[in-house]
């Protein structure tokens, strides 16, 4: 293996996820739904193929979904992007990720990330040879310790990438945050990278985009995709948002990475993007049952749950239940009680600073839900 | 734009393909079909998305892919591997060639190229921070000129990339030719990287897998994928075949670029790996004969073609027609005739080496082809 991979393992992800098959534990590790996505995306995918949309997908994507991309952004931010010129369409956000760091950052220009962490982000920045800094977001609120972000940043920064609504915590960065992180890389001349694909699941405060703010957008790599929001994870479809001069870089790796991405999912996504705003009316009213019942059955259980503002996880400290680390409390989890979880510490540069939290996801149906609290209140 | 990419341009297929739209040519640039994959395996898709397989993958594939592909490597190799720890499923090839570099080369390792390259490996060959050594395959035969390939390699050799059945020229490395870079690669311990997304397209001497030479397999990551095979370039489904401790070099890089790829395209996929010998036999007949319409037109016209023994591409040399270079001649034929062609240069660490060569695919229907000949006959 490469150097740039040595200190990675095997992501927490598939590690877990395939646990869950050999224990038969309900999974509530990895952040996918166990119902299916909405008839109306997936007949325009079987459209698609039926018609014959198999070939190559142009590499910054079908110019349909570009359209529909700029079509939703301006609506939810405001913003006009040219479809042309501004988007960049890629396998999921994962590779939006990787295409944004590998198109845009040096070997050792510094880029900031706010801990915990979607693994990703360390392991795409290594593959740069980028230097990580870390600001740690600290429970029970997860606020933005402004002060450590200054002396963060340095001469040699680049970029800060931030993810809102956050993965693993649920946090969402209030407007004051991100006014005073815009400010810091204006004056800086930082780029922010910002993953928001859990925007659409914002249950206690509204979304915002950093591109919005005054004199960002220009700064600003927009990632979001089409999995989380439609409850169709395994179709793979994401797109960058960003200004010309940024969105060359991008398509540049893409070009390279994968080149194109899977032509009738993205003739589908471009029919998803344009549903009517009850579709994300009721996805937010049925996530927010499912989380008003994992958040109460983990309480009931005795765990101290962190308050989640967005995205499908709930963060909770698991030490009421005298395992030693939150690795150890997840393996306890999976065998003796047949739930799982993911464990904190690998999004974290320092795995100490979560040794006391797991993360729990509800874009599970009901019952499976409370079978998982049924199961932890009998056993734990 | 990071500066691993700077010196690359929008890739060629890209351009080529837009220029197509906006002169109304006919496009024998790209290689894509203008007609459709197979209804079974259409079919099979819409089984998937139907059947709710449609949340994240497994990262390395779906198990029944991962099978489908094992099963067909034995029968095409007979080579015998395992599914589970030597299969990656990825984004298609471009996707495999990029995990495998990011995933297996150092800064300043050395790597092979035989020029002319799909333009992919280059680009990612820098991303790596490899050092890129060329050996140039010539007209008319395109043969390994041995003695450079032996001085190509130094102590810093970490790979050689071969692609047979090979793009753009249609050459097919010989089995005399494989040996000898086998054994090169065995003694100087070297590995080979081999895109043989091609394989199928084989008509003028049978294909020959590199990792099936004695003693290749643990050295040897074989790339391939869905598209060329089933006329569904789109649905951008590749993998990689390698032992297991390279195999998780390459697992780990798809891991962070990509994470997993469709899931209801890998399942299709895995219905398409167990297409009867007849549908491979049938898709060979049909591309003998627009092999056989391409040819014979070009020659009418008075290209001097090279021989090409699979792939569903020809080079021809263009300098009977005065254009200064491939480059002059390829947008003549656009905004003159009216026909797509690839310049080659674009395939050359020195493009001057390309400048009298062009590419074009048969890759469509018979009309097509036939109306892409008569335009070259009247126009030219
Ligand atoms: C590839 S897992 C992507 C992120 C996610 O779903 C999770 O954090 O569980
Ligand atoms: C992304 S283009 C892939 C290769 C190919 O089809 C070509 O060489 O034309």
């Amino acid at each position: 293996v490469a150097k740039r991979l040595e200190k990675f393992k095997t992501t927490i992800f598939t590690q877990m996820s395939n646990l869950a098959i050999k224990h038969g534990a309900i999974n509530l590790g990895q952040g996918f739904p166990n119902f299916d996505g909405p008839e109306f995306v997936k007949e325009a995918a079987i459209q698609a193929i039926n018609d014959g949309k198999n070939q190559y997908a142009r590499g910054y994507g079908v110019p349909e979904l570009n359209n529909a991309i700029a079509e939703r952004f301006k609506k939810d931010t405001g913003l006009s992007v040219d479809p042309e010129k501004e988007i960049t369409v890629t396998s999921g956000c994962t590779e939006a990720i990787a295409a944004t760091i590998l198109g845009l950052i040096n070997p050792g220009d510094e880029v900031i990330l706010f801990a915990p962490f979607y693994d990703s982000y360390e392991a795409t920045l290594s593959m740069a040879g980028a230097n990580v800094k870390c600001v740690t977001l600290r429970p029970p609120d997860f606020a933005v310790p402004i002060n450590e972000l200054k002396s963060a940043i340095s001469k040699n920064t680049r970029a800060v990438l931030i993810n809102t609504p956050h993965n693993p915590t649920g946090k969402m960065f209030t407007r004051e945050e991100l006014n005073v992180i815009a400010s810091l890389c204006i004056e800086n001349d930082v780029l922010v990278f910002t993953d928001e694909v859990y925007d659409k699941l914002a249950f206690e405060m509204d979304h915002i985009s950093m591109a919005s703010l005054p004199g960002m957008f220009e700064r600003t790599v927009t990632m979001n995709s089409l999995g989380k929001t439609f409850s169709l994870t395994g179709w793979k479809i994401g797109w960058a948002i960003a200004p010309p001069h940024l969105t060359w870089g991008v398509r540049q790796a893409h070009a390279f990475l994968t080149f194109a991405t899977s032509t009738p999912m993205q003739w589908a996504t471009s029919v998803a993007l344009r549903a009517p705003d009850s579709y994300y009316e009721e996805l937010k009213r049925d996530y927010m049952t499912k989380k008003a019942i994992l958040v109460e059955g983990l309480e009931a259980v005795g765990f101290k749950v962190f308050p989640s503002s967005g995205t499908y996880f709930v963060v909770v400290d698991h030490t009421p239940f005298g395992l030693e680390n939150d690795i150890a409390f997840c393996e306890y989890l999976i065998e003796e009680v047949g739930v799982v979880a993911i464990p904190t510490s690998v999004f974290y540069l320092n795995p100490e600073d979560g040794k006391n939290l797991v993360r729990f996801t509800f874009c599970k149906d009901e019952e499976t839900l409370k079978a998982a609290v049924k199961r932890m209140k009998e056993k734990l």
